[in-house]
C-alpha cells in the first residue's frame, strides 16, 4: 500500500499568493519557480491563466524558461454551468497557456453544488468529465482537484466519489482530494483516502489546510493510506490559516518515514524556506519547524548541559539535515554549560570559575530587566569587559534631550558630551524626529571624530518593551537595537526607568561593538 | 478507551515562557493565572520553585490567589543522583511552595540516563521513586513527566515502562508521556500510549512540542489512544517550535471529536489567546488555527459570493463557536455592519452614512498607525466626536521635556500647559522617574484644578510599540496606555513619530475620557 515515491505538487505561487498581505510580482514568481526547479519538486502550480493579467504574463514569461525538474501546472476551474467547455474562456486560457499540465478543480460535495452553484447534481458530474475532456483534446495533461471532498465524502459518499469517476472518465491523471476548509480530522483523512485508493486505478493526491492545526499531520495520513501526491506551500502560506507546510512535510516523509521524495536534497529546506519568505517580503515564523530559526535554538541550562554530551539529547534530527543551524541562547534559565557554549562561538574558552562569574553578573543584569537572548553583541561585549579584554573607547558623561511642543510641530533635541579615552571630549548637539532619534544623531556626530568607522553605522530596529505594568509610566524600560554597517549586523540592549536613558545605553553598546569589531579586523 | 472527560494542563508559564524572546514578569503571570482560571483549565503550572527568584516570588503571591477551578501546579526534576530526596534543594523547594500539585520530570529513555545523566539505570529508576514518594510524605499531589518517553520507547520499551512504574509505586497520581524532543510521528505516540494505559490504572496525559508540525495532531491521537489529560500552551508558544497549542487541541476535541473538555466556554478560546499574547508583547501569529485575526478571513470572489449563501460551504465552523470573528476583505460592507454592532454597544444607533463615515474615518487613523481593537476608550471617543456629542473638555496647548544627564542621576522634567473650555490657562511642570512619567504628572497636576476626577485617575499598564522597523528610531511607535478611577478600567491609543508625543496622545485621551464618564453619570 505505501508509495515507492511521492510526489511533491507546490503550489506556493497559486494557493500561497491566496494568502493575506501576500503579493508576488511577476519577477518573484519566476525567482520561486527556478528555485523549486533546483529543489527539484515535480510540480510547480503558477497560477490561474485568464484570471488576471498578471498570472497571464507569468505564464508568457515562464513558458521561455528551461526548467529541468518541475512540470508547470496552470490551475482553473471546471466549465460554467450552461457554456459548452470549447467556449468557456477560463478553460480556452488554460488551453493555451504555457503550462503542461492543467490542474482544475470541481465540486464533489452535493452540499455545495446545490447551495452554491444551484444547479442538479447531475449537470456537476457532466461539467466535470466535460472540461476535463476538452483540456486533454486540446494537448494538455490534466489533474482534477476535487474540492471540499472530505466534506462531500462525509454527506454524500456515493456522489463524492460519482464527481472523482467523472474525472477520470474525462482523462483526468490523477484525483487530488482537498480539504477545502481545513476542518477535517485526522482519522477521516485517513479513512476515506483509503477507500479512494482502492475504487480507482488513477493515482490520487492530498490537498489540505490548515484551519484545524492539522494540514501537516493530514497530508502524512494521506500518503500512509495511499496517496502519492502532496498539494503544499512553502512555509505553509494561503489563506486563512495556510496550506500543508511542504517544508515539514517533506522533512517528516524523508527523514522520519523513509519515504522516497522526488526532491532533490532534504537540506536544502531551510534554503527554500528562507528564498520564499524573502521574496515574499514576508519572513517565515521563527518558530516554524524544521526550517524556522528557533527550531535548534536552546535556553534551559539542563538542556545545553545534555547536548554538549550528545546533541541528540535534545535534537529529534541533526539541523544540518534540512540544512539549518543550532543556536545557543542566552538567559537567566542559562546555566554554566550554556555559556561555555556560547563563548566557544566568540573563540573564549573559558573555565567553570569563569562560566560562574559570567551566569552570575547576567543573572542580576536579567534581575534588572537585561534580556540578552536576543542582543548578541551586548551579551559580547559584557563577557569581554569581564575578562578585562577591553577597555571603553569612549564615556558619555553628560547628555540632555530637550522636546518642545511650544510651536506647530513638536520639536526634539539633544546635546551629548562625550570623552575617549585618552580624555579628549567632544561636545555636540543634534535635532532629530523624536528624542531617541536626536540622541542618535548627536551621539554619531560627536563620536565621528574619533571613531570614522561610526559614520557607517545605521540602525535598522528599535524596539521597546515596558517590563511591568504596576507603576506604568514609571516602570522599567527595555530598548533592543539592530544595527548594521552594511557588511554585519548586531543586536544590543539596553534597560532603565528612563526610555531616552534606555535608548542611549543600548546606542552605545552598539557603536561600541562595531569600534571593537574593526579593531579586530585591523589587528587580525 | 474513549476517555469521557479530557483534563487540560496549561504550561503557558513555565514551558510557554521557555520561548525565545517572551520574558513575563510576576504581575504578568498572576493575571494569566486569572485568566486561566476564569477560562476554567484544571491546571496551571506555574514555573519552577527554586530555579529563580521571579519564580519563587510568583508562587508566593499566587498561594494568595483564591482560584476557582484551577490548581496550581509546581514543575521540578527528580532528586540529583546521590542526594537524598529530602536533602535536595530543588524537592524541599517544590515541597514548600504555595502549589497543591507538583509535576517532575524524570528520565525514561535508556539513552538519556547513560549519555545526560551517566548514571547507571537502576539507580534512575529508584532516583524516580523516591522523588515522588517525598513529595507526597510532604503533602502534596504528584504528576511524573516520563521526560523523551516516546524515544525511551522505542530505544527499550522495558525500561521505559519501569520509569513508570517507578512513579506510580512513588505514588504518582498522573503519568505524563512527554515527546520533549518533538520528533515522534503520531502513529507511534498512538500505539506508545494504547500499550501504557492498558498497563497502568494510574491516569495517562500526553505532552508534545511541535518540532515536527504534529503536535496538535499528536496530542489528538495520545487521546484517542486513552490518554485522559492534554498539557500544552496558549497559542502554542515554548522552547523552539513551541508546544502543543492548547487553542487547536481544545478546539478539535470538543466542537469536532465531541470530547468534554474541562473548561468553562469554548467560546472564550479567541479571548484567551489575545490576553496571553498581549500580555507576552507577542502578538500570536495571524494565522493561527481558530483563534488568529486570519482564521476566518475571506478574499473577495467565489468564495464570498458562495458564502453569502451559506456560511458553511467555506467555514469549517462557525467563528463564533470560538469567539472569533469573520472578516470579509476588501469590502467595506463587512465593516460598516461590525461598525453597527459595536456602536449598539455605547448605546448608538447609527444609521448607513453614519457607519460609513465612521469606517472611513477608521481606515484612515489604522492607516496612520493607530488601532482601537484593543482601545475601546479612545475608539468611544472617536465617534462621540464624530457625532458632534462632545465638546473637548481641555486643550493642551503646549510641552516641554528636559531630559537631563549632567549630574549624578538622569533627571526628567516636563512642563504643560492646558486651557479649559472657556479659555482659562493653567501653566505647571513636574518631575518624573522619567519623561513620560514627568509628562503624566504635570498633565494630571495641571488639569486637577478643573476637573477633580483627574486626582482618582492611575495608570495601570503602558505599552509601547515600534510600527515599522526600517527607520529604526525615527519608526512610527504607538503606544496603549490603561488606566483606572477603582472602580472602572480603560484603554486609549496615541501615535506619533515622536514616542513623548504618542504617549501624550494617549493620556489626553485617557483623561478625557474620565471626565466624560463623569459627567455622564452626574447627568444620569
Amino acid at each position: 500500500m505505501t508509495p515507492e515515491k511521492v510526489i511533491i505538487y507546490d503550489t506556493t505561487l497559486r494557493d500561497g499568493a491566496q494568502s493575506e498581505g501576500i503579493a508576488f510580482s511577476t519577477e518573484d514568481k519566476l525567482e520561486i519557480l527556478k528555485k523549486l526547479d533546483s529543489f527539484g519538486v515535480s510540480f510547480a502550480e503558477g497560477g490561474w491563466p485568464g484570471a488576471n493579467p498578471k498570472d497571464d504574463e507569468f505564464f508568457r514569461q515562464a513558458g521561455g524558461l528551461k526548467l529541468s525538474h518541475t512540470a508547470l501546472a496552470a490551475f482553473g476551474s471546471t466549465a460554467k454551468h450552461g457554456t459548452p467547455p470549447g467556449e468557456d474562456r477560463n478553460l480556452i486560457s488554460l488551453a493555451s497557456c504555457s503550462a503542461e499540465w492543467c490542474c482544475i478543480f470541481g465540486k464533489s460535495w452535493d452540499f455545495q453544488v446545490e447551495k452554491a452553484l444551484c444547479i442538479p447534481l447531475e449537470d456537476n458530474l457532466i461539467m466535470i468529465r466535460d472540461s476535463v475532456r476538452f483540456l486533454r483534446d486540446s494537448g494538455k495533461r490534466v489533474m482534477f482537484d476535487a474540492e471540499h471532498f472530505f466534506d462531500g465524502y462525509r454527506s454524500d459518499r456515493s456522489y463524492a466519489m460519482k464527481a472523482l469517476s467523472a474525472a477520470a472518465e474525462g482523462g483526468a491523471e490523477w484525483l487530488v482530494l482537498c480539504d477545502t476548509n481545513g476542518g477535517t480530522m485526522t482519522c477521516d483523512i485517513a479513512s476515506a483516502v483509503e477507500d479512494v485508493v482502492l475504487a480507482f486505478d488513477v493515482p490520487v493526491g492530498i490537498h489540505c489546510h490548515n484551519d484545524s492545526d492539522l494540514a501537516v499531520a493530514n497530508s502524512i495520513a494521506a500518503v500512509e493510506s495511499g496517496a502519492s501526491m502532496v498539494q503544499g506551500t512553502i512555509n505553509g502560506i494561503g489563506e486563512r490559516c495556510g496550506n500543508a507546510n511542504l517544508c515539514s512535510v517533506i522533512a517528516n516523509l524523508s527523514l522520519k518515514l523513509g519515504y522516497d521524495i522526488d526532491v532533490r536534497d532534504v537540506s536544502m529546506l531551510a534554503e527554500v524556506s528562507e528564498f520564499v519568505g524573502e521574496t515574499a517580503n514576508a519572513a517565515p515564523s521563527p518558530s516554524l519547524p524544521y526550517v524556522g530559526e528557533k527550531a535548534f535554538a536552546h535556553k534551559g541550562g539542563i538542556h545545553v548541559s545534555a547536548m554538549s554530551k550528545d546533541p541528540r539529547t535534545y535534537e529529534h534530527i541533526p539541523p544540518e539535515a534540512v540544512g539549518n543551524r543550532r543556536r545557543i541562547l542566552i538567559s537567566d534559565m542559562a546555566g554554566k554549560a550554556s555559556i561555555s557554549e556560547k563563548l566557544k562561538e566568540f573563540g573564549i574558552d573559558a573555565d567553570a570559575e569563569e562560566s560562574r562569574i559570567i551566569v552570575g553578573r547576567i543573572k542580576e543584569m536579567e534581575a534588572e530587566g537585561y534580556q540578552f537572548e536576543g542582543a548578541d553583541a551586548s551579551f559580547e561585549l559584557l563577557v569581554r569587559r569581564l575578562r578585562g579584554e577591553m577597555e571603553p573607547p569612549f564615556r558619555v558623561t553628560g547628555f540632555r534631550v530637550f522636546i518642545d511642543d511650544a510651536q506647530e510641530k513638536t520639536t526634539s533635541e539633544a546635546s551629548v558630551k562625550v570623552e575617549d579615552s585618552n580624555g579628549i571630549e567632544e561636545h555636540t548637539a543634534s535635532n532629530g524626529d523624536g528624542p531617541v532619534n536626536a540622541l542618535d544623531n548627536a551621539l554619531r556626530k560627536a563620536l565621528s571624530r574619533f571613531f570614522p568607522v561610526v559614520k557607517d553605522i545605521r540602525l535598522t530596529d528599535y524596539k521597546v518593551r515596558v517590563l511591568d505594568g504596576t507603576s506604568a509610566t514609571a516602570a522599567t524600560v527595555r530598548v533592543l537595537i539592530r544595527s548594521t554597517n552594511g557588511k554585519n549586523s548586531w543586536t544590543t540592549v539596553g534597560v532603565s526607568e528612563n526610555v531616552i536613558e534606555a535608548s542611549l545605553d543600548a546606542l552605545t553598546d552598539s557603536i561600541e561593538y562595531a569600534i571593537y569589531k574593526d579593531r579586530r579586523e585591523v589587528n587580525e
